[in-house]
């Protein structure tokens, strides 16, 4: 059968025919590692349900300390694909003499059921996480971490809201806002799995980026914590004629001359990051990503962001630069930062007239 | 081990120490098997994930034609549990060497993974259903049958709030219709997961009585009818001051004097029932519940019901009789009927206004 070679972050394997291997998600696989490097676990028992080649299991296993993982349940549906990982693993001097490992080919949530608990679960399908939820919610133990990437990014960010309300459960909204609205969506999907397991699950890390959405999860457990859960979800009001923006319980404000605003929902509104997460996966793996994230997760209740563009074509000034009206928000003790969810965008706390005001240039007298 | 001896509709079993059996529960399972006989599906795949004592496996096998069951597939994830099944089957005189039935000791969704399909499910537990509906739902043949209960009665009918917005994902509300708005409740949480899994879940028949509440669905395969069932979800709103109601995807409108409506749900809106199958229904299993509801189910696109006490107390008029009360709605051509749901009510789909125009004793002269 003939193979493909890849080699990522220092790590070559062999990819066969049919197998999936994305080479955008290598930064995914990047930022996981540096993230269980940060939160420095140890003992771990650890599942990747739809392994595909075996390359995030093979980085994991070479990359991060020898204590971090206790046992790494390595797993995929496809009889093909099980064994292309274990000629990867035989590649990579990984043999099945390491008792850590388990190599299963089976439906990802038969082997999830079979087990008692999970310290690392990583939903990573092509396509939606949906259908695995479920399973792995129910067996990721207390104080496990939860990483669920979801590529239909159309579904959740309203270029097909028929898709987003079947599989989300909520309404995109198409415009500068999508991909947070949209990463929001699916991290309320996930926590109302997780609420019904009276499991309260966290985000600690999150982001948007080329084509896909990926959320990193601390699992409470507990009524009361899954309560403080759904308290946060709400809708995201947003009014098409000045940008102002509100979270609500409502669907329903109007603004500008009575109009009502648009909205999209329900959503997670608390926190995205973790800062001093944020902080150590920046020191740990140093890009714009990471940089950016490192920035807005200083933000507290932000409400999202502004982008610099849109707010300038509708207010009629010239746009800014960035950084001047980074410069200009600074100046007036305004909380404010990059985000990685947008060139132009910049987050802040602040209302819109507010914002306008602070970052419209002086006229010229 | 001290058993106690059971009879219900003609079949006798034993009961063992902790397994679970609900007298209140004969009606549930008779109007099961009155639905599989009005449905008369022949070389059904069955599954009882929840089996408990038994009674219900062997109340089917007795009842039903032969015809009817191809496969049944008994379990329990408690071991006492299965062994009083083992006994009652035999006590019953269905041996092991009755091909059909399959009894297992397991979690029942690691038994449901592990089958290619089933046409029908019932999920029957002590509590709420909702961790076992995702696997159930993934496992539903097209055009098969799911049925469901639960008993967690207090989060859907709005006594328990948070447990409603925490299990079920909607918000319930206290008053006269409770039971209709958590019922409804209960369908749109199923139907979620169906929708996720690209199933319609149509409900057939359903019902609120004894402390718990009942299901049943057809599955239907299909995005296009995924997105059917998910359009018929909406908030219902109701005016404290004037009873009136209205389904709504806005949680927010004002009623008298610009008084903000209460709101319930997200929660179906669609048919609880099947005309045809409601009667067939009550043909074969006549009592004062399924007679109700082969009257109220010819209610098209009603909005709920209208309690007779409470309306006439708001609008300080004595309270009518049931019965005249829906004679004078007949004299109007008005459609009405009395509902399950309260001795009391009256469902139609007429506005209250009207409602009350008409049911209200004209004055003596």
């Amino acid at each position: 059968m003939k193979q493909q070679t890849i080699t990522e972050s220092g790590t070559t394997i062999k990819k066969s025919k049919n197998v999936f291997y994305n080479s955008l998600m290598e930064l995914n696989r990047s930022i996981s590692i540096a993230l269980l490097k940060a939160v420095n676990k140890k003992n771990m028992i650890v599942c990747l349900p739809m392994a595909a080649t075996g390359i995030r299991a093979i980085r994991m296993l070479k990359e991060l300390p020898k204590s971090a993982i206790k046992e790494i349940h390595i797993n995929d549906i496809d009889k093909i694909a099980v064994k292309n990982i274990k000629e990867n693993l035989k590649l990579n001097k990984l043999t099945a003499r390491d008792k850590r490992i388990k190599l299963t080919n089976k439906d990802g949530r038969l082997l999830m059921l079979e087990q008692g608990g999970y310290d690392y679960i990583d939903i990573d399908p092509f396509g939606s996480p949906n259908t695995m939820l479920d399973i792995a919610i129910l067996k990721l133990a207390r104080g496990g971490i939860f990483a669920v990437t979801a590529t239909d990014t159309g579904a959740l960010a309203g270029t097909h809201v028929r898709a987003g309300l079947r599989k989300y459960w909520a309404k995109g909204m198409k415009n500068e806002l999508m991909h947070e609205l949209g990463l929001r969506m699916l991290i309320r999907r996930v926590q109302l799995t997780g609420a019904d397991h009276e499991k309260a699950l966290f985000p600690i890390y999150a982001f948007a980026t080329q084509h896909y959405y990926r959320v990193f999860f601390i699992c409470k457990k507990g009524r009361k914590l899954a309560d403080e859960v759904v308290k946060e979800h709400a809708y995201l009001l947003y009014c098409k004629k000045c940008l102002s923006r509100q979270f609500n319980k409502i669907n329903h404000a109007v603004c500008c001359k009575n109009i009502p605003m648009q909205w999209a929902g329900p959503l997670w509104t608390g926190q995205l990051w973790d800062r001093q997460l944020a902080e150590k996966i920046y020191k740990s793996l140093q890009n714009d990503l990471t940089y950016k994230i490192k920035l807005e997760s200083e933000i507290k209740d932000s409400l999202l962001f502004y982008d610099l563009h849109k707010i300038s074509k509708y207010y009629r000034f010239p746009p800014p630069k960035t950084e001047d009206a980074l410069g200009r928000l600074k100046q007036k003790k305004v909380k404010a930062a990059l985000t990685h969810f947008s060139d132009k965008g910049i987050r802040t706390n602040i209302k819109i007239k507010q914002f306008v005001n602070i970052i419209k240039k002086p006229s010229k007298k």
